[in-house]
């Protein structure tokens, strides 16, 4: 899955912490899906309503996959403080006690748009391609090594921008777009940047060599590229026109 | 791993839900640990200090591994409810936010025996035996079907019993042993019930035919030989004498 070789820079020196977070955040300006043509039109006011559920209903395969790729990493880990840590992440989106949650968040933004949360949450009308991705990305935090798991969070540090951005850019340009349903995401503007913190300085006192570096940053290509590719399936899709078998299709 | 074989109920009509919940119970008395000569000497006074170190440190183990094994049943669960009711039983072990849970109160056991945290919660001394049954416990839920996962925890039945027993024999009997040291088992006696009531209703709303109920009933059976071999690898090691390379030896 990870198409990284440690063996190249095996006599490799590592690199200065400050170095290495350079890499690590060179990655979003190199492949972050802010960068998709899919996202420029979703942001852009582009689509029209029925692309813009396909996107939310897809999207909601990756949100409803994240507190399970969580609980999956903390299957894991020894380390008790570290999964105290961890769970607040599945907190987060699955909620806990009264508050209920990113993903039930999510699903008011679906509401919005007018899909049922039976269709949604069945993710029947999701296009494979989604759902390949997004277990990929579950099973990448079982089978990597823990720091470079770890580091397959880290889009979230260019998270809280393309945040900003979606919530500005549709409000302005979807009538069928309110505040309300744009919850899930003013949310993530504060919890994002806390997980990536942590996550930045998890892999800084934890990848050792320059190999356990490099494939850090590797796996921050790997995390990109599960949200290009759920992007170019939407494309795909919803602005080829290419619906898959059994896939959701707007009405007219 | 699990050797039962749904063929064989294939034809077979279901069980109602209370000869199901018997079959359940049953497996408590025909092969919970508190059969196994391990558990009698412990609970009556018959083990020396040493040999109680070894229990701890082994049965840490164990502890260790239940909120990953429960982190990794939630790794697979797509529904949200399931897995915000699953979370409690991580809670309980990690403990949350000030409170510090279950593992923390093992450790206050072993700190009570006299056995360093750090060379408890590295595993290092522990029996090899020990490790390899309780990670095929954590491989377990990962790899069944979640209704026979879920099953899998029902030995938690049977918990309530053994603990009072523990706590009082224990007490009586071993002059290093005070009550702050066997709150990890008072605690258990309100959490394991609340765990059991729903693990025990989930099951049986959800193993609709036979051959489903009479694999639930071998995850019983499966668990309770994850308890049994751990105390069986005690016994060889910590009775029969023949202690394992690099495993804990008792001073003197």
């Amino acid at each position: 899955m990870n198409e990284f070789s440690t063996a190249e820079w095996h006599d490799a020196p590592p690199l200065s912490k400050e170095a290495f977070e350079a890499a690590i955040r060179a990655v979003g300006e190199e492949r972050y899906h802010d960068k998709h043509p899919f996202h420029k039109m979703l942001h852009g006011g582009k689509l029209n309503k029925g692309q813009v559920q396909a996107w939310a209903l897809n999207r909601y395969c990756y949100q409803e996959a994240v507190p399970r790729k969580d609980a999956a990493f903390m299957s894991r880990v020894h380390d008790r403080e570290l999964r105290r840590e961890w769970i607040h992440r599945i907190h987060d989106h699955d909620g806990l006690g009264e508050e209920g949650g990113g993903i039930e968040r999510w699903l008011v933004l679906t509401d919005g748009l007018g899909l049922s949360r039976d269709y949604v949450t069945s993710r029947k009308g999701a296009l494979p391609a989604t759902k390949f991705a997004v277990e990929a990305y579950v099973r990448f935090v079982v089978e990597q090594p823990l720091v470079i798991a770890v580091a397959s969070s880290l889009t979230e540090l260019f998270a809280p921008a393309i945040h900003r951005e979606r919530i500005a850019g549709m409000l302005e340009n979807y009538d069928f777009v309110d505040e309300s349903v744009m919850a899930y995401f003013k949310r993530r503007l504060a919890q994002a940047p806390r997980d990536s913190d942590f996550a930045l300085s998890y892999i800084k006192a934890h990848a050792y060599t320059r190999a356990e570096q490099e494939a850090c940053v590797d796996a921050v290509r790997f995390k990109c590229n599960v949200l290009w590719a759920q992007l170019d399936a939407l494309h795909q899709a919803y602005v080829t026109g290419l619906v898959p078998p059994g896939a959701f299709t707007p009405e007219s």
